[in-house]
């Protein structure tokens, strides 16, 4: 590479390029944004990194992230604590608060089992859900994403849960809201045909 | 939006989303990526933004990024100090280093004569690179981007610098190197074909 090295800008190239999607041209383009900044504003930047890292961490509860002891969804007295959503990622509950029609709580497992990751059972938060039974939970709903980890993580999550007199359900397949028929792939359309309901 | 709201998250996602190029999403992805860094990854990426911001600025004589007092072309003694190539912005140093061919200095004008924008010559540093020509400079070559900004900004400077006895040249126009002519633009071909030269 060129003689041209200004190490401050190099580490900070690097530290962009190993950000997950960008390369080594955007990781530039966003080191000279970030220079061109007020003072003040790479501060903030700068403070906002480290104070996320602080603060944040898992709910006491439900695993969510939060910067309290429970998130807001457990802290809050309006939702149904009989019925827990558990999700992959963090990300997943604000998907579903987004929609807005679930009004119970969240778990967050922090991930699937994935045996070619090397992610096993113990590494996700079902010790953590096993746990939140005791307290008058009636149904658990298996909100995993639709890949073959995610059924994997539902099934092995439902053997455990049924013994416990739960009731264990999983979000329903089908053909997207506004989507095409023409585009859907045969997999969803055969669970849309299997999971067909009267009008 | 939902009421599940992590304030420092929030705080972090909105200072992603202000870099150019990323959207709302994308700077969701991030900051879950940033959560998940270790401790002193974090502490890292912080100090390399506020680090970049604090050691780097103007190099004295070219008004490239630095974090001495000159930069490392100004401060070497084998370029070639009677030929100065000016360029809009730092990173077209580093382009220009990479490819490996020139031996002289460089100057940046960190931007273009853009009067839409509200960018006039005294927002360049085109001040200070008359100043340099005291200094036994015989040739500046404008390689200023081949855009209508790029050529009134080279002419622009081109007639202040004739006066002082000084060669001004431009970068050549014509096909890139491994392209095809077919997909080449008119004014392109226009100017390869001006340009043209004995074999």
């Amino acid at each position: 590479m060129p003689n041209y090295i200004v190490a401050p800008l190099d580490t900070l190239v690097d530290r962009l390029e190993s950000l997950p999607g960008i390369g080594h041209k955007t990781a530039q383009r966003l080191a000279y944004h970030i220079l061109n900044m007020s003072e003040k504003d790479a501060r903030a930047f700068a403070s906002a990194i480290t104070d996320a890292h602080e603060k944040i961490h898992y709910c006491r509860d439900c695993c969510n992230l939060t910067d309290g002891e429970l998130c807001p969804v457990c802290r809050s007295d309006r939702r149904d604590r009989t019925i827990i959503c558990v999700v992959e990622e963090p990300k997943d509950v604000f998907a579903l608060e987004r929609a807005g029609d679930f009004t119970g709580l969240y778990h967050v497992l922090h991930g699937t089992i994935s045996p070619l990751a090397g992610v096993g059972p113990d590494q996700l938060k079902i010790k953590e859900l096993l746990a939140r039974m005791d307290s008058g939970v009636q149904e658990v709903i298996m909100a995993t994403n639709p890949t073959v980890e995610g059924d994997a993580t539902a099934l092995y999550i439902a053997r455990l849960l049924r013994p416990l007199g739960v009731r264990v359900t999983r979000l329903a397949y089908g053909i997207p809201v506004g989507g095409d028929l023409e585009y859907a792939d045969n997999v969803t359309l055969q669970r849309a045909l299997e999971g067909r309901r009267d009008l």
